[in-house]
Parts: C-alpha cells; sequence; structure tokens
C-alpha cells in the first residue's frame, strides 16, 4: 500500500535526522501548517514548531547527542493522518515511541513524536516490518 | 473553540473509563474504523481494537488495577483527527501521555493511546489547561 509505505519512508526521515543530528534535515520534515508538539523520553511536553525545534537543537548541541536506532515500524492511516508505533534502542535503553505524521502539500510530515522508556522488548516472533531504520 | 472542548471532553471520558476500571465504557469511546492502538507504561504496543480492548479487560481485571489521575491537557487539532497530551499520576508515579482521537460520525473516539514514565513534572507556572479530570 502506497499510504503505508510513504508513512515508514517519513518516519525513516525523522530517525535519519535523529540519528544524524541533522537539525536542517528535522526543520524540512516538521509539519507548518498542523499544531506541532513533542514528548522528549522524561520531559514534559513541548508545543510549538519552535520549540520542538529548539528541543531538536538542544539535544544535538549537548555533550552526547544520542545514538538512535529504530525498529519495527508499524503505520496507521487515518486520511491525511497517520500514526507510527516503534522501538528506539538509544544509548543501551530501548524506548516505544508513537510518531504522529500529517499531510502536508502532498508530502507526510511529522506533527508529534513522543518517546518514554519500556522495560520489555517487542516478542521475537513480532515481524519485522520494513525492518530497521538507521 | 468548540473542538478543543469535545476533544478535551473525550480525554476526560476515556480517564473516566480507566479511573473507574469501567470496560464498557472503553468500548464506546474507542474508534470502530479507524486503526486502533495502545502503548501502556512499559509493554509493546499493541494493535487491533480486540486486541486493545483485552489489555484494558487485563489491567483491569488485574491484582491492583491502577488508580489514575490525568491532569495538564493540552488539545491539538488536525481536521479530523486530534491529538492531547496530558500528564498521569498512577500509583506514585507520573506518566506522560498521547491520546489520539478520530472523529466517527460526529464523536470524537480514541485511536491510539501512549502512556510512559516521565521524570519531571510540568512546571508549577504551566497552565491548568482544562484542569483536573479525576
Amino acid at each position: 500500500m502506497s499510504d503505508q509505505k510513504d508513512i515508514l519512508a517519513a518516519n525513516a526521515r525523522f530517525y535519519s535526522a535523529f540519528a544524524e543530528s541533522d537539525l536542517a534535515a528535522m526543520e524540512e520534515i516538521w509539519a507548518r501548517e498542523a499544531p506541532v508538539a513533542c514528548i522528549h523520553p522524561g520531559w514534559t511536553a513541548i508545543a510549538g514548531r519552535d520549540a520542538v525545534l529548539d528541543s531538536w537543537r538542544a539535544i544535538f548541541d549537548g555533550p552526547a547527542a544520542p545514538r538512535v536506532r529504530a525498529f519495527r515500524p508499524s503505520a496507521h492511516l487515518l486520511g491525511d493522518v497517520a500514526f507510527v508505533t516503534c522501538y528506539e534502542a538509544v544509548g543501551g535503553g530501548l524506548l516505544a515511541a508513537t510518531n504522529l505524521f500529517v499531510r502536508e502539500g502532498g508530502v507526510w510530515l511529522i506533527a508529534h513524536h513522543h518517546a518514554g522508556p519500556t522495560a520489555e522488548a517487542p516478542p521475537r516472533d513480532a515481524p519485522d516490518g520494513d525492518g530497521m531504520i538507521h
């Protein structure tokens, strides 16, 4: 399904920007028209495009920009909005993530990211979906 | 804004069902047409309406159904989809939550819930939004 593929590609672009600490790429992929928010692990919720991009700048500029590897993405389509659940291996820890995307001008852009620690790894027999992303 | 109010009311209904361990109410408020998913704190992602409702049944039937109090909800509208960020006080712990809603037949129903531990409380000077929910 093309939408599914496009959404997973948008999710992969997000993690590529994250893994490479690429703020310019982050600026490209966050929504411009939709309201934007972000819940980094252990942080309070951040609302607004500028504040969210500032938070990524702070993370990328920090003394230890985290290495991230995302896996087992699963995309769910709600018309011109979609959400992806996936897992993130970050600095030896495991996080579960929700990424919300919105279609603006025909392009899937991210409107919300929420990652939080999870104790449990995905079951071994779970399908890999589109596999590893970075 | 009426949509904002309706979305916050749907969020409140979700936490009311959660706080009261009311499975029938949970069945009412989860989306029927949209794809549904849920990431409970520390769990892997659950996909599909039946599996999500089974997870709530397991939580409600468990030896210690958690007491939950949600606060500081903030609603973000994306057409017929909306997401709410809020905080949950559960059993002495603090969680950050993302709840995704979709309008089906004119009613806002929940399509995705993600709650994960957060170390940080919302700042004291943050607005209370529509205040406490349970």
